[in-house]
């Protein structure tokens, strides 16, 4: 693969600077700084798909209206166990943890909730939500749905939603165990660095526009499944749990191919478990810290370490949290851009 | 693939051969019979692997002391939303068809209700208690954790379980959605049936014996899991939440290598929440037809239909409860042998 040139940026710099482009596009300092929480946590954990390179659409949504730089969202708790936030258009970082956060309080009285997040805009790495419910010491499955992007086990077209699922649990002395997979075989950008690099796709990857498996990344208009009628299956699940039981179904009004049904928008879940109901907490993270170490011991096979979800994000963190946040120039630019025209400083290059 | 001769036999004297066999091995007649309700359900669905082939080995664990023909269960609710279940060695259909029955009470009260079983055996297709949940109005997710048979990523030996997730909704005018998949690339029955046709594996899909890679269905030892890391992370996840959550780790266990450590056993979960805390329960059910509908109407690819989760198991279980369950000639031996051993009359075959 080619080696785009890069700049280094502070984790901390970075994040003032895209705070105070939300802030300058419209949105409280408060919520603004949840979206540049979000957004750099991708970053500094090598998630740079979900970083900082979504602030042009983010700022492109707060100007057509498909988002909202101020959202009234409502917060309604349905039942003991279950709550239901109406984003109305609040970025996902800003409706996300705000569902997790309250999820957690609740969850600590009823052992459980169930918080679906109704009619939210680009949810960013779901990892982040997850991960902070299960530092604080929940178990916790995060789940989104949106529109689609992807091939349904036998369809010619997009189907269905590429849909993530997180799910984390509390450790001690490791880091927190979170896993966060797409359903794709591939993501949307690997296609794209597959054809910078005229390299062919994995088989099973990819159909091109006329809905014909392709391993040509060049021609690959649509991603498959992961592991065929299982991803495919997964994702149909999540848009049933996620835009179903939120009254907002996607795949439905999507494939009536109006503008409104096409619009973008995504629903998300978090089941949230406070593990102190089930064990004594510190017992919980010492089996997991157990577990990972067992996994860790393993006889391998050509492999230099086994890792388990989370972990290569986690040192990525630590390391990136130390010397700076590696971005392409191109990335760069596009966020110079856009800051200076909004009026707000660019924050200094490392190096 | 080669054919085996095959026998039939009706679903309700299938049912009661094996209710009765259970019985006359030591259980008692409610619980005998929600484990052949579970089996017959599986063969009905054409899941044969997880149905009444399984009873020999029912049969064994209760005399090796691994499963408990008559389980001293309990049931603690440990906070208003969360059930933990000792199921103390009883089989997975009893254990689990009660903790899902529980899980459906309480949620109506709360909303959602995470259900923890401990210490179960063989908990059969888990579909079965997703489906039933979701055909009363629940919104259902089943996961389940073992003891491990399949590769982690860059391991060479069996590190984690093939672990299932299940996920139902309910539906008005089309089958019940459910989703049950393994977080294997392929089954081990399905390496056995590769190896009788002396047919390749799919790349990816084993181990040998030496933990490289094979596609030589005769040497496949450990199966791999299903889109690489994701597998991996997944059925890791799940042995997190279902063995860490319940007190019981089992991966850790596995891994000391004594007898006790690889004794036979699995962990569940069930997060099941009640439709109506979200909408009206009919509309859910529309909501969710109208997704179904949707995914039939798309444009295909080389497919004759598209099939939603369960779909097709739908439809076999309303094929095999008019005409009949076909079972191979070992399987119905076996169960006869058994079952004159233990002094219950064989189901008469249909033709």
């Amino acid at each position: 693969m080619e080696t785009p040139k890069k700049v280094k940026v502070g984790a901390q710099a970075l994040h003032a600077m895209v705070r105070d482009m939300f802030a300058a596009a419209g949105m409280e300092a408060a919520p603004a700084g949840v979206v540049a929480d979000v957004l750099v946590w991708a970053n500094l954990r090598g998630v740079d798909s979900h970083g900082i390179a979504r602030v042009p659409r983010y700022l492109e949504m707060f100007a057509s209206g498909e988002a909202a730089a101020r959202a009234a969202m409502e917060t309604q708790r349905l039942r003991p166990g279950v709550l239901m936030v109406h984003a109305k258009g609040a970025p996902g970082p800003v409706a996300l943890t705000h569902a997790v956060r309250q999820a957690m309080e609740i969850a600590r009285e009823t052992g459980v909730c169930w918080a679906a997040v109704r009619g939210t805009v680009h949810t960013g790495a779901i990892g982040y939500y997850t991960e902070l419910a299960a530092r604080e010491g929940f178990a916790v499955i995060g789940l989104v749905a949106g529109v689609p992007n992807m091939a349904y086990t036998g369809s010619s077209v997009p189907a269905v939603a590429t849909s993530p699922v997180s799910i984390a649990m509390p450790s001690a002395a490791q880091p927190t165990p979170v896993l966060d997979m797409a359903t794709a075989a591939i993501a949307l950008g690997k296609i794209a660095q597959y054809k910078i690099a005229g390299k062919p796709l994995p088989e099973g990857s990819a159909l091109d526009a006329d809905g014909v498996p392709t391993t040509d990344a060049a021609k690959a208009e649509t991603p498959l499944p992961m592991a065929g009628a299982k991803g495919a299956g997964l994702s149909l699940m999540l848009e049933l749990l996620c835009g179903v039981l939120t009254g907002n179904p996607i795949v439905t009004e999507y494939h009536t191919h109006t503008p409104e049904g096409e619009r973008h928008r995504q629903n998300a879940t978090f089941i949230v478990a406070d593990v102190s109901a089930f064990q004594p907490p510190d017992r919980v993270r010492a089996m997991v810290d157990a577990t990972l170490d067992t996994l860790h011991g393993l006889p391998r096979s050509g492999a230099d370490a086994i890792l388990f979800p989370g972990e290569r994000g986690a040192s990525t963190l630590a390391a990136r949290s130390a010397s700076g946040i590696p971005l392409p120039m191109a990335s760069w630019k596009k966020l110079v851009a856009d800051a200076e025209r909004l009026g707000v400083r660019p924050a200094a290059l490392l190096d």
